[in-house]
């Protein structure tokens, strides 16, 4: 796994992974990779993170049950944004939409909520 | 454009924007806007970008004549990451690629490329 090391990770040792849709293309969310989490993520099958809010590891899915399972990882021109395809449980955002990215730009310069959520985060992080 | 002023920039003022094939739901590339860039993406239709290696403005295409026309502008739940979805003319990619995202890790832990050229990066960017 020696081209895992060779990728451009930032001043704290961490690189973006865009997670996108295995079948559908949407994108469902961004979150940062180290080495570790990267060596996790391909040895599991199943994508890991560094939260930098948490300061810590963490398993997609490991308190809501929805998971990622990992079915292709690309690299950019820069190595140094990872791109990687997967088959989402469930929903992949915390607010219980099957992706982050729910609100769009409106014509008067306002966010609007986009999308109806898959579930709710209320009982998926409840008491786990 | 009240909202655009409430991202989460980073420390340097950047926020990481994903560019999307409007068509296709292909991911072409990642890069950094400020919100200056973001306010000129908006107005003009065409993505605009801050370049953290030469520390400048860039419009996409400005030398490659590949620019990117804005279709829809998304923001994920945390406001730290932009979606942009474009209609890309000729590559995004200044290796010559339709998507920056052209290198796939294989079973041998390896990055092999996976796309053809849709341009010659030596003509695009030459003598411009």
């Amino acid at each position: 796994m020696q081209d895992i090391a060779n990728l451009k990770y930032d001043a704290n040792g961490l690189i973006p992974a865009i997670i996108q849709d295995a079948q559908t293309n949407e994108v469902l969310m961004m979150a940062y990779m180290n080495e570790k989490s990267l060596r996790a993520t391909i040895e599991t099958g199943k994508t890991h993170f560094w939260s930098r809010s948490r300061q810590k590891y963490w398993m997609k899915g490991e308190s809501s049950g929805h998971t990622q399972q990992v079915k292709e990882i690309y690299i950019d021109c820069d190595k140094d944004t990872l791109l990687i395809k997967v088959e989402q449980i469930g929903g992949a955002c915390h607010e219980g939409y099957r992706s982050c990215f729910f609100r769009k730009l409106n014509s008067d310069g306002q966010w609007e909520i986009i999308a109806e959520k898959v579930f709710d985060p209320e009982k998926a992080y409840k008491s786990k």
